[in-house]
């Protein structure tokens, strides 16, 4: 983009500025790093000491933070948000070339919207509907009767395995996995026998599903993301899960089969969530942390343990492993008359 | 299928059927949203409310529930195994149609049996066998000298590095990668040195390895995963681990190298194995267990914390660090005569 | 390699021969496995049982373990290093052939040198620099402007979005998704807002990255991983992360954005790292820790809980949930002349 007033961005993205409105920005840029023509933006308030130093021509604040900034602001409610939208603004994704690329290859029966690009090396399955300028990666694989929506883009080495359906306006990032089997095995006298995984993966509109992620398809019924769900890299997500809509998903989360999870909800990096659950909207479950049990109650949960020097962390834990005797051991001490106790427990 | 009559199937599966043999049934439903003309199954017993209201033709279901069946009852000792071969009849897999792609790359010497199916885009290197109904899926990559057994079916985009051998009827998903490099590297003085990965990967009879996940070649000798080994999504299997037959490995486990695991195993998700150790044969391992030291005996073995409120956890953490403390003040407690401690740490 | 003598051997890699030097070995083996013509070494004590039974012609041995060894004895303070560079010079990589695969895409304005390697069904974006003897392996898909350095190899379906830079030497395998976007996203009145990610990714030299790694690209600044880091398989490097050189990261680690890693660290298998952290240099975190504070201290650290029995474990959990009790009825206790405490919890 060649430059735009701090006047326009005020006026397009209804923020109030403190400053000139005829001085120009052509990108953003970190506080830290920023030069004139740049804008950037303080959100965290670890970088707020920046706020004074920074050369950037504007910078997206709140009311309270705004004062200490030398450089224009452009004041708002919530200037991550801000930010974000005017980044999109100043930086736009550049479109794909319309048309499928020679070397892929196009199945007889799928629809391909003209101003649809497909990727070199893609493979589109019989029946597929890709729409309009809908972007299919190089090397991508969609399986019979997949569906793509309008506006949303599969980056390069996606996978839908058959009859998967995406909405409108998503992004699914390279080596994602739609639609593979979920892990259902019975298990007989000699082994195992397979359950086939007959469902499908429907994925809502304005979805983001991070690289290397994998969503399984349903056992019968489908396994279902709302619209605008988030999730990051290398999530699992089992089948028949539904996941509502807003939630986000931070990376290397896992989600056994049969789990639903509501809306607005937010899974910390590396949370393990067992099959078969329900969590309510609003749930907050920080990282690292387990589920087995349903939540209802909105709120934050937790079971995440932290880092500490290993031999201190090693005494706990051979502690812990004596915590049931010790509870024994104080209930003894409780005992009317009972100050010490000669048969206790070395401790 | 066009449909079957419940006198062929419990026929065919050795079942007891309560109910009319000559009713119809086309295709496989839940119990909640199953229509006339289909059969559901119950296995998990926190659905059995639904044995009531379905409005399946017929159940499988065991002898216990068969009489709080509506529809009528195809009775098994195992129902989920039952229903699971059922299902795989009634919804047999499409056959792919055999012969090579005209975009696969197939290199000099590789051996394709005449009723495998190559894949768009697949690559099959020097010196492959691909055995009679193997397919080989669109965009994957075999290396030099790989042997894919008959009816082995590899997903769309999986990866095989050289002399990876999988054996008979074999399911590998989207993305998995079989035989990278291990993680071997030393330490010297300026930094790391590479241990070449030598050895290769070797895969059993009807295994299923799930979607994205990785099994590295040995460092010398082969890793090596036993038959009828089941392993969900974003599995992790170092170099040199043994998998023992019938085990199975929940999604985003990780196995360190040279770990040798048991028959009939099952290792919950997102557990961590560590390297060099043994688990014995029937060791259950459930979610986010970390496994640091040997299990001979046959059992449930867990570590893994539930999610609590997270203000509780924090409290429960914060003691935690006190833990080994309290154990000597309540053993100052414990001495006799001293029923109170003035010099105690406080709480 | 058509076999070498001991003599040369020791020449070759400093080391001090107790043996013939006439001896000829021709490739490498497990001390347990070996046969006349192999050389073998010794570095885990657990098999040093097998130092009095190899039919090894040579082990490479610490001069403490040499006198043990029926076989030749090369002896160095660090056996696993020099047994690891004996290997590769042994066990050669084969050279990829050099020159474009036919069916290759290559973009308009890419610079491939002459030596580099373009594997099959490869994509090579506009403007990207592929650097001498480099090796782009079979369906790698390079988005526009990437750089590939000297003697750097991607394994077969390796992703790089668009501006990702690879320093030389460096092995990235396959399934490895180097670039993809951050998970940037601020949340607004009616749900996320994307935050765009213009960084890239910058990897150092003599990188190696495993398979079905990710590494997202930064924010604004790049996200950047240090000379001679090594990460193993299925890990998460979140945006604008910077690892120092050769720090070595294990399998199924997940980093959160932001967080700066120091050199020389060690990271263990699945431990989690929250965002917007700084870890010194030689800090080693144990497999299965929860990073969420800054570590400036080296030595190491943990969190991680070894397996137990279940049914002892889930007594243990239980008990968990009433510390904060337990620590206020032992100060109870300890109060001057109360030696038991009427109104206490039941334990």
């Amino acid at each position: 983009m060649a430059g735009v007033t701090l006047g326009q961005i005020a006026a397009r993205f209804g923020l109030v500025l403190h400053g000139d409105p005829d001085l120009v920005v052509e990108s953003v840029a970190t506080l830290k790093d920023a030069r004139a023509g740049q804008v950037s933006f303080l959100s965290n308030p670890r970088y707020r000491r920046f706020l004074a130093e920074t050369a950037a021509t504007a910078v997206v604040v709140d009311e309270a933070s705004a004062r200490e900034c030398r450089a224009a602001a452009l004041v708002s409610p919530n200037p991550y948000a801000a930010y974000a939208r005017l980044a999109g603004w100043l930086h736009p994704e550049p479109p794909a070339a319309p048309g499928v690329h020679p070397s892929a290859v196009v199945e007889p029966g799928a629809r391909i919207a003209a101003s649809a690009a497909i990727g070199p090396h893609a493979v589109v399955g019989a029946g597929c509907e890709i729409g309009e300028r809908a972007v299919i990666g190089a090397g991508s694989v969609l399986g019979e009767g997949c569906v793509v929506g309008e506006d949303s883009r599969l980056a390069p080495r996606v996978v839908c395995y058959r009859r998967v359906r995406i909405g409108r306006r998503c992004l699914v990032h390279s080596g994602a996995v739609l639609g593979a089997d979920g892990f259902g095995i019975a298990q007989d006298r000699d082994g195992w026998v397979k359950v086939p995984q007959l469902g499908a993966v429907r994925v809502g509109d304005d979805v983001e599903i991070g690289a290397n992620t994998t969503i399984d398809r349903g056992a019968i019924d489908d396994t279902v993301i709302g619209d605008d769900v988030k999730i990051d890299n290398l999530v699992q997500i089992g089948h028949n899960c539904r996941i509502g809509a807003h939630t986000a998903i931070a990376g290397c989360v896992g989600i056994s089969g049969s789990t639903t999870i509501g809306a607005r909800c937010m899974i910390g990096g590396a949370a393990g969530i067992a099959g078969h659950l329900e969590l309510g909207d609003d749930v907050v479950v920080l990282g690292l942390t387990m589920v087995s049990r349903s939540i209802q109650r909105p709120g934050l949960y937790s079971s995440g343990l932290p880092a500490e020097e290993a031999g201190a962390w090693r005494r706990t834990v051979a502690r812990l492993r004596h915590l049931d005797e010790l509870f024994d051991r104080v209930r003894r001490l409780e005992r009317p008359g009972t100050g010490s106790d000669s048969d206790s427990e070395p401790s």
